[in-house]
């Protein structure tokens, strides 16, 4: 195992119910103002929004309400919220939906301290995050693993460069995750969900040097947990155990855990995925399924013994070819796109993307590899597909 | 999956030569003088001792020695600690050691807040943790897990009780695990930490009524890990990647991971090997394996799934009971005594064990189950051994 440092303060709330927590939560922390911060109507169908109202009044916590927050979330919206947190001068943010709503509520936590015209160069990797409001989230959409960990990824709404922010302060103070409240999630983007908790199990399994034992079973414990799941949940979507088994298999796909003790390696499927969700507003999952199997199959003589490992932990097949096909076959089951041609992207956007990709390539720490041409490379194997 | 709070705030610093972070650490703590606990003379040979000295003058870290911990440490200096430890106004404890060390380190940081002749009703589980001084580690033999978790072990000079405290108030600040520090551990005492880590592990993997699949799993990899690293230890004990995945599994095995989402079950082979443990000062993980194979064939027909799902997964046998005498045969393999005689206690003993029992298992919260007659019925598979 290579040398790493572990530290995750997230406190987590699991189970039934707990969402009606929170006004006791904040209180308990000293928590008096808060912006409350959701995307669009589901909370409000879900009938999620009045339990959260009906719990920060009996508490006495006020609040300040920043709604639309879209999937792919904006870098204005963001300003938007900051400017709100500091007008109302609230001492934390409150995020009650999904990983885009985490995400934007770290952002403005981060962005309430430096000021909203410096945000961006923080995404740029340019300056290091020292302070940020805490924050506080109910999750509805397990998927990203914001929840439990200090990344958050913003689009900007110009350049159309999607690029994370990563820092242990930016870690939620408390999360609360109640399966029920993800019921509602629709198939597809349950399946996008699954496709982006495997790509933060596979990254760096198939991309380092080496990879411990003790980590590669975590992994694929994981993994077979998530692929089970999966199928029980787009069966019936209330199923509670699968859906809490998969909500909490989320959280340790990128709480940290399952990416300590490896050597080298990187995250270069959400690099390519990024950059393809940032040009074309497409869900982070389906991005992700577009690229995963063609780097796959681009990668796999570089790390054979590991894909072959694969193949046969999670498919019980032989051959690392083997291994892709099947979790290429099982994206397409589960109804996550693997061709560019299903989502209407074509040669031009190729290019664009590989373009986009050697321009982000450095805040990934990945400019070595992923250049423009080597980019073509790899996304030719989704594009051939059409 | 029951609902659950987890929450684990410890830093770990994992490599080599971390420990020579130790006054730097404190230091960005704000902490200027601690209590340096030890137990003989293990840490000067290994020139441990050295080292922390020397990190903590060049940090300008003002220390009080409390070395002569036992291996299982006693009440009666833990008290002197607590003496000392508010003689000199000390802000942290920081113990270098095994678990012993940092269990009474523990208890040392909570009787410092609530006194001295207080502490002991807290063991009794008759107060409340409310405070404590923070407490930091350098862990030199990887087994109870104590290093990122709020537990504590005492045992009582006079009673013999061997109790423990819990409370997030308790898990260390910053724990410092570099396995090189762990090459010097001998061969015997490998295997009770080894055996104590599957303790760790199949407690409520076993006694639960319930286990999630996802926690199977998990429990599943780190027991054939922590099999396969300790096996490659026992042959080379300066193998690092050994013990490198050894002493993380055995981290993780009761960071609280392992133990959320069960519903019910509870801890019934560490309440007796407790009990063993303060009555004849035998190694913790010595009684451990006394009792598991016995407690598994009492038990095993009260949960016979999963008795046959680990038979299966571990050792590739069909039947429960082949699960269970395969454990024991590689218990003795490593070393560890699985009968009474090989300790030297007989059926004097046996009874003076569950009288124990009955008297401690309140504590645990299992004293509807494990009165003095089952504890005998229990024992009474590892005496036959003999």
């Amino acid at each position: 195992m290579e040398s790493f440092i572990y530290y995750n303060p997230t406190k987590i709330l699991f189970g039934r119910g707990k969402e009606e927590e929170i006004g006791e939560v904040l209180k308990g922390d000293k928590v008096k103002r808060v912006l409350f911060l959701y995307g669009r109507e589901s909370i409000k169908k879900m009938g999620l929004y009045k339990k959260v109202v009906f719990a920060l009044k009996n508490a006495g916590i006020e609040y300040i309400e920043h709604g639309g927050v879209k999937p792919n979330p904006l870098l204005s919206h963001t300003i938007e919220g900051i400017r709100k947190a500091k007008e109302a001068k609230v001492e934390a943010i409150l995020g009650v939906g999904g990983g885009s709503v985490v995400d934007e509520a770290k952002a403005i936590a981060l962005g309430v301290k430096v000021g909203e015209d410096n945000l961006w160069s923080y995404f740029r990797h340019e300056k290091e995050i020292e302070e940020a409001l805490p924050v506080y989230d109910i999750l509805t959409l397990a998927a990203t693993g914001t929840e439990m960990n200090g990344n958050a990824v913003i689009t900007h709404d110009e350049t159309k460069e999607k690029l994370y922010i990563s820092s242990p302060l930016l870690c939620p103070r408390v999360s609360i995750l109640n399966p029920e409240l993800t019921y509602s999630v629709p198939k597809e983007y349950q399946a996008y969900a699954t496709v982006d908790v495997i790509a933060h199990l596979i990254e760096l399994y198939f991309s380092a040097e080496y990879c411990p034992t003790l980590q590669a079973r975590f992994i694929e414990s994981l993994i077979k947990t998530v692929m089970e799941t999966t199928e029980a949940i787009l069966q019936n979507p209330t199923d509670y155990e699968a859906r809490a088994e998969f909500m909490w298999a989320s959280t340790l796909a990128l709480n940290g855990l399952a990416q300590i003790g490896f050597k080298g390696g990187g995250f270069p499927n959400h690099l390519i995925a990024h950059a393809i969700g940032g040009l074309y507003d497409l869900p982070h999952g389906a991005c992700l399924s577009l690229v995963i199997p063609a780097w796959m199959l681009w990668y796999k003589d570089k790390n054979l013994k590991q894909f072959e490992r694969f193949a046969k932990e999670i498919f019980g097949k032989r051959q690392a070819e083997e291994g892709i096909t099947s979790l290429k076959k099982w994206f397409q089951k589960i109804g996550s796109p693997v061709s560019f041609k299903e989502v209407g992207l074509d040669e031009k956007a190729l290019n664009e993307i590989a373009q986009m990709v050697e321009q982000t390539a450095p805040v990934w720490g990945l400019e070595r590899i992923y250049d423009y041409h080597t980019t073509t490379q790899i996304l030719r194997f989704t594009l051939d597909e059409s």
